[in-house]
């Protein structure tokens, strides 16, 4: 096991009504002038946005309102959020929506005391600072919620920065605000939840048993909760257990003491940028794909993977049948749960394979944690995600 | 799943020679002035006592010393320390040791800025301030390192309380701090840690998917590694699983949104204080006999026990069988690290039962989450434990 350090020190409110007490829980984190942070309608139109702002208003909390966060949030509405919170001297930001505000919100929330261009955060300079961000959650997928992370697009750039100054103070977890998401929403999230667990668990760092349970625990919960949602779509406990292993997913409880591999979110991430396409589904495609390209090179904790997770029995004689049939089942139970398992699925084209491996920017270089990728490899797994069938 | 509210803020250090940054750590927690809070002798004699000295001189950081905390740590030197730290302008209190001495940290950092005696936090106040703690942990076992409990004896009492505000602002995890520690030591550890997860994992609440496998995830983590280090006590990787395990078993991240069953613990509290036993003994005694006890009330749940955790086969016929062979299994387990199973192993006497019923302090009343105990099925309890077997 590596050294680390491990540092979630986000109070997580959870249950039915959660959102009542989100203006007491700005309060209590020192907050006394926000912006309330939100994206399309659907947050205003199901009443909850009203209930947050009425819960400011009883904590006596001035605040002025920042809407229109898109899917893959946007640099322009982050400049705008920086300058607004500077102009009104807020010192609170409270986010209510998924992972896209949340990012958006913490985007602000460096850039509000920083003198360069926020966008310096995803060009490798460190965030030192950061005005306090608290949320409302309303989809369980990405986990920002609890993480230090943001991912921010500024032209044809999807990129990712992160800092422990980012943790929300507060997350407000009420699963009933799922349920009246989508099926295709509430795969997408499933898959994206999925993903943070797999990007931590495939790992060459030996002796990680207690990291690997923990990811194992949420992959086994997401494999038996997301169909029943999927079929029941308003069964609350089911959400609950979804909303509360995204979390678990992503605050790198799952992830400390070893090394991770990112890959599949990167590659990812050059679908979403140029299709803008969801990042779940994008994940759908990309991810296995990914892993029957690397699993040649790591066959034995592909085989603990199948096993323990996807219930295979173990083939002693060829471990790498077993490895193999851990991520045909994957690729299954995205399917029958709705997710596009190939390109033509996602509505992504095969001639852009060249531009996406040149927009991943890997030149003659390589990355990757578990199997460390060289532009050809990109390519040949985006070949692989392009033509994936069950 | 149950509402609920989850606050782990400690910073965790975990690695080879972490202690080093406990003064910058504690500079980094607000600390001006700091008392040093230890146990007996080996923190001295290894050295470790020393180059936690010399960190915060490093940081310029004076302090002042309190040494001498015994396991089933006491009332008399929480006085004593909450003294020193009135005179001495005290503002951070830097634990080295396990368990013991983080609680009787934690004790004299609510008892410093409360009016009356703290021994009320024993008997239903509430903790509503406390000095920050931080510790340098020697033992996997209590997992008060990342909790807000702390449980303290005066006189016969043994009695534990708990807030957020006792949470410490870090936690330095070495494992190699550990790999020196008799198996005994290493195997009472290893008993509490496997309880704090079972006081969780059995529960009458629906649903809890999520936390069952992260329960679970702890407890297989603990079965593969613990023979692991009683066979080879130096082995670092399994000493730094096991350590992470006991921090993950008890920060509460196994047992949000769920009723709980602390009974073991409640009844072990009292063969503690009439034997001075070591904590994790007596619930090697308690544990199994109390899961005995209670399982025809919750069969189902010791059947999941029995086929997730101790790798049985499903008697699908006669899912009573499972259930049984499961706790049979934990047994063998604890006897294998070296745990006593019964009254006469631990060097408790029969006679005594009588008194440790009463001394339970039920009188007429039930008590428990997952089986309502009364006085009589306590003393029955007890007899399984003095009569079991392997």
């Amino acid at each position: 096991m590596d050294n680390f350090q491990f540092y979630s020190p986000t109070q997580f409110l959870f249950g039915k009504d959660a959102e009542t007490q989100a203006g007491a829980c700005v309060r209590r984190h020192g907050g006394t002038r926000v912006l309330l942070h939100y994206g399309g309608g659907s947050a205003e139109r199901s009443g909850l946005l009203e209930r947050v702002r009425r819960s400011l208003r009883e904590s006596d909390l001035p605040f002025v309102e920042l809407g229109g966060v898109q899917p893959n949030p946007r640099a322009e509405l982050v400049y705008e959020g920086i300058r607004l919170c500077r102009e009104e001297g807020i010192d609170f930001i409270l986010s209510v929506g998924g992972g896209s505000v949340i990012d958006s919100s913490k985007a602000i929330a460096a850039g509000v005391p920083y003198d360069g261009d926020f966008w310096d955060f995803f060009c490798a300079t460190p965030i030192d600072a950061a005005l306090p961000v608290g949320t409302v959650l309303t989809i369980a997928a990405a986990g920002s919620e609890g993480s230090g992370d943001m991912v921010i697009s500024k032209g044809t750039w999807k990129r990712g920065a992160g800092s422990d100054h980012l943790r929300p103070r507060f997350s407000v977890l009420n699963p009933a605000l799922t349920c009246t998401l989508p099926a295709y929403q509430t795969a997408c999230g499933a898959t994206d939840i999925m993903a943070h667990v797999f990007e931590r668990y495939f790992t060459r760092t030996p002796e990680v048993e207690i990291t690997d349970r923990l990811c194992e625990a949420v992959l086994l919960t997401m494999i038996r909760e997301t169909p029943r949602v999927i079929a029941d779509p308003a069964c609350y406990d089911a959400r609950a257990n979804i909303m509360w292993a995204g979390t678990v997913a992503h605050t790198n409880i799952c992830g400390v003491g070893r090394a991770q591999d990112w890959n599949s979110h990167g590659i990812e991430h050059e679908l979403s940028a140029l299709y803008d396409c969801a990042h779940g589904a994008g994940l759908a495609v990309i991810m296995p794909a990914w892993m029957e390209f690397v699993c040649p090179q790591g066959v034995e904790r592909f085989a603990q993977a199948a096993v323990r997770v996807w219930g295979c029995q173990m083939d002693f004689a060829h471990p790498e049948r077993t490895a193999m049939e851990g991520i045909r089942r994957f690729r299954q139970f995205l399917h029958s749960i709705g997710m596009p398992v190939n390109f033509a699925e996602l509505g992504a084209r095969e001639e852009d394979v060249d531009t996406l491996v040149e927009n991943f920017g890997l030149g003659s270089g390589r990355t990757g944690g578990f199997a460390a990728l060289s532009s050809e490899d990109v390519r040949e797994i985006l070949h692989i995600a392009v033509h994936a069938h069950l």
